[in-house]
């Protein structure tokens, strides 16, 4: 009855299957991990790569590295093409693999609620490339203002929108907000930091709805005070090039629009055969496998889970770190006990949220107590500085900060990748 | 006779550029600073970058931070297309200035000895963006024959051929052989550290000929002694798509291969109607002005000055620096006493050379004395540190230094840009 070397492949490098990796050891399996990136990459810091405040190495860890130290890892860099539950077997592009247990943790992209020719036009920001493209054209438009004479191309340069009201999109505006009015603005002679606008809008009443009223007034006080337009109850019915189009009919004019409106579940899962919910992601069993494969566990922004009362359980990295370790235990106990594994419900535990919107400034929520503000920001320094994997980059990451808060300056500043591609992207205005 | 407002324009911000801002002052001048970057590079450390030991921002500043303390400063990122001495007029690519002074001081692009068309198969060193491309391929080729089972791609993927016995081909043979044996071997299953290769071409009887034969016998050894094959008095036949053809008929095949083996003026040159010597630089008068134009000062790799025992200035930061100044003091005098500028000949004070080959090794001659090893590996990162940009990346670069030489590991080693125009990289072989 034993499995003999069970194959366990896992699907995804993100908080969940890495977690996994980290939590799972079986002297009896073998693991596969397989990721299209050679890295693992802490989204939370993400958009402080794509304001200039951090470089991408700073954010991001080889994924080897940090498994060197397990035996019986195997790290594949591929990408999944198809994944096929009956013959037990996943193909990448250029291997099949058969598994004994498959972990899917492959995360989310950008979804455009079924606008995806809007993506060209705001992108969203999910990979290190996308911040250091975000990061460019931001840069860029700042030195294309900095020579511009006709007044309306001047102050759509300086125009930046941020679509979504969620923490994403409060944390990008309020580090716009600031590396305009703190970074930029004195390294410029033509460039006024009153001008350059930094416009948030939210679709509900409030930006970070989920974190209730009070935290949610606290934000939108915080961003206008580093000067964030915040326009609540405002859809977009509309994207082109450089122009947000509402639903009332006004224009807004941007050289740079951010997208942080949503994000639906890696297009894999429409391969599963599995039932799915409205953003794509998988209706899974309360021990997070996929109905009628008791072998196939789904983690993270991939699975559709909800609470005892119903609720959803949200798609941030604690819940997907606490996915991973369920599916790790039941997995290990099924390879060393097979058919005795404790598939009691996963319950997500909710240790609290919290968004940075600037300098001392954010707004957190731990168990029932809601703060903002100065210590609300200290807060989140420690926890991202806590989870960042590596202690190289935990030093690395310490210092920027301390550097950024007692100079002002951002330690990222620079453009790169005109070369390959975008070499237009200067010659296009000026 | 007194000039008011003088008009200097100083074309590229390297350290021929950004000394002469930095030591220029008068109190009727106005200076333009053109880069077709918004960042001044660190080119001496840019191949840590490619070699994954640095991030990309830690060697480069935002050209507006390092002169924001100045007034009188313009500084506009653009690209120059031409130079018109007669009109005193220089043509960017959406504008036109004039000048009353002019300071060319663009640099060097790679060259490739009247074969342009092996830039595809074996790219250079100058910009960041080449070095972040070097870095992709150079980790790619690890991740492809991790899984590459045909004994002969998978011997090729581990071949790395560096072009060039000089500093830049020193040190980069020296990182790469150094990355592949401390930090990447241990991370893959199936890389023996002693298959990987890393071979150095250098058409000369020596590497790093100018440094003397008991200098360059010592670099060597000591590329010997961390594995990289050294092949002096080799010439280059051919290049093509993974393939070095020697002039014996023998061929290397290598998934990645580094020129390092020369470099030209920046073709703006062409336009001066000035004479020109072999590698493109202006043939200057002795206070580094054109023949005929006493108000165009050409500065570093642009320039071609002799000593006055007839040697060429070598093409070294620290030569473009003390041009520089020279300039920078001429122009000066000029602007505030007209027509009584001291242009007594430039001259070039050698303080020495050095090149580093690894972990505690290099070579270094200061004066006439000559050492090697670690003291001399020692004294490379102290100048190099003195003489980076910016206390913000003294301090990351110094820290990073010394974690990769407590932990033999390295910081920078992520894979980016696969998004963008590169995708098809990881299927081409896998």
């Amino acid at each position: 009855m034993e499995l003999k070397n069970a194959q366990v492949v896992v699907l995804g490098a993100g908080f969940g299957g890495l977690t996994f990796c980290q939590n799972f050891c079986a002297p009896n399996a073998r693991i596969t991990l397989i990721d299209r990136q050679n890295h693992h990459l802490f989204q939370p810091l993400l958009y402080q790569v794509a304001s200039a405040g951090l470089s991408a190495p700073n954010i991001a860890q080889p994924i080897r590295a940090i498994l060197a130290h397990k035996p019986d890892f195997t790290v594949l860099m591929d990408n999944v093409v198809d994944v096929r539950l009956d013959e037990r077997t996943i193909v990448l592009e250029k291997r099949k693999l058969n598994y004994d247990y498959l972990v899917l943790a492959l995360g989310s992209i950008t979804g455009y609620f079924g606008h995806p020719e809007w993506e060209r036009f705001a992108p969203g920001l999910k990979t290190l490339d996308d911040a250091l493209r975000i990061r460019r054209q931001i840069l860029l438009a700042f030195e294309k203002a900095e020579s511009e004479k006709d007044p309306h191309i001047h102050e759509q340069l300086l125009t930046m929108v941020v679509i979504g009201g969620g923490p994403t999109g409060v944390e990008l505006a309020g580090t716009f907000a600031e590396l305009r009015a703190h970074v930029l603005a004195k390294d410029f002679e033509h460039i006024n930091p009153k001008e350059a606008r930094v416009i948030l809008i939210e679709g509900g009443p409030h930006v970070l709805g989920t974190f209730g009223v009070n935290l949610a007034e606290s934000a939108r006080e915080q961003l206008e005070n580093i000067g964030v337009e915040v326009r609540t109850n405002t859809r977009v019915k509309n994207i082109s090039s450089r122009c947000v189009e509402l639903e009332g009919g006004e224009k807004i004019f941007a050289e740079n629009i951010i997208w942080g409106a949503g994000v639906i579940a890696s297009p894999i899962t429409k391969k599963l055969g599995a039932e799915l919910d409205k953003a794509g992601r998988v209706k899974v069993n309360p021990d997070l496998t996929i109905p009628g494969h008791p072998n196939v566990f789904v983690l993270g922004d991939m699975a559709a889970v909800t609470n005892e009362d119903g609720s959803p359980v949200p798609g941030v990295a604690p819940a997907a770190m606490q996915m991973a370790k369920y599916a790790a235990r039941v997995i290990h106990e099924e390879v060393i006990y097979p058919g005795r594994a404790d598939r009691t419900p996963f319950k997500y535990l909710d240790k609290g949220w919290m968004a940075t919107i600037g300098r001392s400034a954010a707004v957190a929520k731990i168990k029932n107590f809601e703060f903002s503000g100065f210590f609300a920001w200290l807060a989140w320094l420690l926890v991202h500085l806590i989870f960042l994997v590596g202690f190289r980059n935990k030093v690395a990451v310490f210092f920027s900060w301390v550097y950024s808060y007692a100079t002002y300056k951002r330690g990222a500043r620079i453009i790169t990748g005109l070369q390959e591609g975008s070499k237009t992207d200067l010659g296009d205005v000026i």
